[in-house]
């Protein structure tokens, strides 16, 4: 019996009758091509790739497993439509905190429709891409029985200063209820879910190794996820916190050039999960100050309850000028 | 006595009535401040970075050692204006090998102005930039007294293939005349100039590592200088390769996040010179070899006698899909 994720972040979701992804309860996750060329790309990678004996086991791990591909009646009510074959990466999981982060500072790549460029020029700059490297595309993270997931809007966190993208990092791996915007992310976390030699830090620098060697593929626009049981955590049990990659419908050949737009953004990420693990004094910072020049806030709406949370890092008082240039360092 | 440096290989040259840099005896090199605001972005930076206590040592040789700003008479006979007094970085050096690398995908910033992006998005896709992560700005390859130097013109460099910055990365450190366009790049002195614990290679890595962490500056449209005396190396003495970072007109405020796009791009460079030296057996590869796709030539003139060199790896023969994307690899 095949039905909606559950813990989908971002993405098209097949809700309303809408085109979308499904899953089955032996762990498999069905995701529609769609009719343009991005379904019959990304069937490609994951051909290529999961037959690549170049790819070794400790990067191939990091990537869901590939199934092929089946004929499903699709989430829309269309009919029949091939079908991507996946490892449902949190089908063993009952309240998993998730995160998707978009990587690489830009989206778009040299083979891309001028039209395609354009829009994803314009988004790479309307978002945190263009300055962090990457922008986060959607997250849960799991408060208790009570609050439930905190799951902000995606078109939310986008678009989240450095600042701000520290605060989601640390409430993703606190242990007090991330919709309270008057407590403090107390990282309680962090060193078992970032941290440690099998934990979501280390697998990143695995990711980046081998990024600044391997020129067979450029993962343009594609997700990096991260996933882990806060319940496990809370138990004792070891963190089974886990990193994959998603989303290849604009994979390219790498021409033997390294991805070097993927590698930047996946090195800035890196910089930011370090200095959470690195300077856990600073996890002490006030969580919810308004940022006055934007005056932002982030609207979640976790049980049907709208809660405010803003999303602002109060420690950082750097004066930077206008157009960011060096003005008596 | 002022006078024209000889072995600039990019930027603009003060000839024939032309504002550009000075140099003099002394070891000092006098880079005229242009009117709008570059030049002033440039003294700050410098004036940061100078007396910034955050920079390590190790780092710091790897930039020009700031004198301040002098009044000088242009080169230009505009009258008296300001320069930057910085080390000359080929002084030392008589008949240096220099090449000119502008690090990064995009050389355009947020901060930047909307005409200056586009120009810059424009120039970067029609030069090697956006594929391989920087773009040869310019070179001269020392070949010995009778051959003086070759120096392909800049609209000829700065938008090479993959496949021809790895002929001009070996042209550059081999023994054989880097104008024969029939004579194999024999990378005979990769080993001393890239290579070794004082190589090359070895002072991008500490490039390298330090973009990883340092958040205090964005390296915008900024080069690589890559430097070393062949004569040196012919007579067995130890090699005095260098690296220096030059042009800093476009330098911004880091903001707490790294320069992804410089590291990105640096660690592309890295990776091509890393593969001469551990893939030595490629340099017998056929330097020259018509590019059939593009009928590309490369025309030098050398002594005032024009020689053509092409510049195609013969060995590369992997096909391609026309859009790039990934077909039955």
């Amino acid at each position: 019996m095949l039905k909606v994720p559950d813990h989908q972040v971002a993405g098209h979701q097949a809700r309303n009758g809408q085109l979308g992804p499904l899953i089955d309860d032996s762990g498999r996750f069905y995701k529609p091509l769609q009719d343009d060329d991005r379904g019959s790309k990304e069937v490609a990678f994951y051909s290529s790739f999961s037959s690549n004996t170049r790819v070794p086991d400790h990067i191939r791990r990091l990537f869901p497993v590939f199934h092929g591909t089946q004929l499903l009646e699709a989430s829309d009510g269309s009919g029949l439509r091939p079908h991507l074959v996946l490892e449902d990466v949190v089908s063993s999981r009952s309240h998993p905190s998730v995160m998707d982060i978009k990587i690489g500072s830009r989206t778009w790549y040299p083979e891309a429709s001028e039209d395609y460029i354009q829009r994803c020029f314009k988004k790479d700059r309307e978002t945190s891409s263009l300055s962090l490297g990457f922008r986060i595309s959607g997250l849960q993270v799991y408060g208790n029985e009570e609050s439930g997931f905190w799951k902000p809007e995606r078109k939310l966190v986008q678009n989240l200063s450095a600042a701000d993208v520290r605060v989601v990092l640390k409430k993703f791996v606190s242990s007090n209820l991330p919709v309270d915007p008057n407590s403090d992310p107390d990282c309680s976390f962090a060193a078992s879910v970032y941290g440690g030699s099998t934990g979501i830090l280390a697998q990143l620098l695995e990711l980046k190794a081998w990024f600044e060697d391997q020129t067979m593929y450029h993962l343009n626009s594609c997700s990096v996820l991260l996933v882990y049981e806060k319940e496990k955590v809370l138990k004792g049990e070891r963190s089974d916190a886990e990193v994959k990659l998603i989303d290849f419908a604009h994979v390219t050949e790498g021409k033997d050039i390294i991805d070097h737009n993927f590698l930047g953004g996946l090195c800035s990420l890196i910089k930011f999960i370090s200095e959470i693990l690195t300077s856990p004094d600073e996890c002490t910072t006030k969580a919810c100050l308004r940022d006055s020049e934007k005056d932002k806030e982030i609207l979640t709406s976790p049980d049907e309850s709208t809660t405010k949370v803003c999303l602002q890092d109060s420690d950082k008082n750097t004066n930077y000028s206008e157009n960011g240039t060096i003005e008596g360092m």
